[in-house]
C-alpha cells in the first residue's frame, strides 16, 4: 500500500450530520474509509467506459439445468475464453436452479463479451455482471 | 446554509492522485465540493428508498404526438396528477418526436406512479424519472 | 411511424403471468407496449456508449441561489454550450432551492461535458443526466 | 419448468430491426429468448424492493490481504452469517490484491446488511452486490 496524505474536506453541519448516519447504518468504522469507498467506486465505474482497460469482473447466473445441452454449452463457452476466465463456483439452489459465479479477468471488451454470451444462452435465466478492478489502480 | 464544519480525510497518494485526475476531469474547482456531491448523491439515493418520503423529480419522456389521443392522454395523467405536477416543458424535435420534462414534488410513491402513467402510454417511446431531492435535507 | 410487424414470444405460463401482473401494476394497456418499451430502453442504454452518437438529454439540477456567484456561472455555462442547449425550465421549490431542468441536444460526449460543468459547480446540491433519444431510432 | 404459451408482439418494422441487431451482438439464438431476459430482469429488478423477499445474491469485493485484522475481520462477519452465506470463492490477483465472490441466500434486507458490513470494512477496496433470484418464480 502507498504513502498516506491527510487533507481536509469542508462540510455544511447538517450535512456532515446525515452522512454520519448513513455510514453508521452501513457500518464504517470512521469516515476517512467511508469517502475512500466513495472514490474507489467512481474510479471504478469511470474505468468500465474504456474498452481496452484491464480489468477483473464476476458474472453471476441462474439457471435451470435440465434445459437440453446448456450444461454443455456453459462449459463450451468457458473453454472458449478460458485465458479470460479464473474460475468458477458452482450452487445447486433446488431439484432445478443452479447459481454459478465465474471471476473473469481481462480486458473490459472481453469480459462483457463473456457476460453477454453466457447470459444469452437459453435456460439461463437471469444473469448480471460485476466490473470491479484489479485493485491496482485504487 | 448552514455552518460550516472542516475534517480530515486519509487517502494513500496514489488514490488521491487518481481522484485528482477526476474531479479535474469533471470540472470541480476543488476536492471538498467534489466529496459533498459524492456524500448527497448517496443520501438521495437512500431517499428513493423510502416511499412516504417528500421528494422531487423530473420525469423525461419522447414521444410521437401523432399518435392517436397521446397528447390528450398526457394531459389527462398531468391533470389528474395536478397536486404533485408543478410545470412541464415542451420541446418540438423534429416534425414526429417531442420531448417533455415534467417537474414534480410528492411523496415517492406518488412520484413513481405519475412516471409509470406516463411512460407506459402508447406512443411515449422513451421515458426516464430522475428522483432528486428539495435541498432541504443536504 | 414506420409499417407494423407482428411477431411470437414463446414463454413459460408462469412468466407470463408475473409479467401481466407487472405490466398492469405500471398501467400498461397490452403487452406489445411494454414490450417495446423494453426494447427501446435497451436500444438507449446501448446508443449512450457511442461518444459521436447524436443523442438527446435532460439535466436535472437541485441548487441553493443564494451561493455567491452560482446563478451567473450557470448562465455562462449555458452560453458557452447554446448551440446543445433547447431550453431551461426554472423552479422555485423554497426560499433557498431551485430546480432547473435543461434539455440538451448533441453529441453523447458534450452532453456528458455539459453536465459534469454544471454539476461540478459550488452551490449545484444535486444533479443527474437523463440520456435520452431523438425518437428517430426507436 | 411449466407449460409453454405463445403470444403476439406488434412492432414497428424499423424498432424491429434495431432489436434484431442488438441480440446478434448479444448473442441471442432468438428473439423469445432475449423477450424472456428482458422480462425477467424486470421481475428481478422489482423483487429487491420487497425487504422480506427470499432471495439470492452474490457480493463481489476487491480487498488487500496485507491489511491488518482484514482476513480476519472477513471470516468474521461471514460466520455471524453462517445461515445465509452457502460459499465464498478466494482469488489472488497479485501479491496484495484478493477477488472473493460470496454467493448468499436469504431476505433481501439481510443480504443487504451482509453486503454493507463486508463493503465497509478497511481494506476492502471495491464491493459491489447482485441482487437475483431464487429462479423459482422466473
Amino acid at each position: 500500500m502507498s504513502q498516506i496524505t491527510r487533507f481536509g474536506v469542508s462540510i455544511e453541519n447538517a450535512l456532515l450530520e446525515k452522512f454520519d448516519q448513513l455510514i453508521f447504518a452501513r457500518s464504517y468504522k470512521n469516515r476517512s474509509e467511508a469517502i475512500r469507498d466513495l472514490i474507489r467506486n467512481e474510479l471504478v465505474l469511470q474505468h468500465w467506459g474504456d474498452d481496452e482497460a484491464e480489468s477483473v469482473g464476476t458474472i453471476t447466473i441462474i439457471f435451470d439445468h435440465h434445459v437440453r445441452e446448456l450444461t454443455e454449452m456453459l462449459t463450451n463457452v468457458q473453454h472458449q475464453f478460458n485465458e479470460q476466465i479464473i474460475a468458477a463456483t458452482h450452487i445447486h439452489l433446488d431439484h432445478h436452479n443452479c447459481l454459478e459465479v465465474i471471476a473473469v479477468r481481462g480486458k473490459t471488451a472481453a469480459i462483457r463479451k463473456i457476460s453477454d454470451k453466457l447470459i444469452s444462452l437459453r435456460g439461463v435465466k437471469h444473469g448480471k455482471l460485476v466490473m470491479t478492478t484489479t485493485g491496482k489502480d485504487v
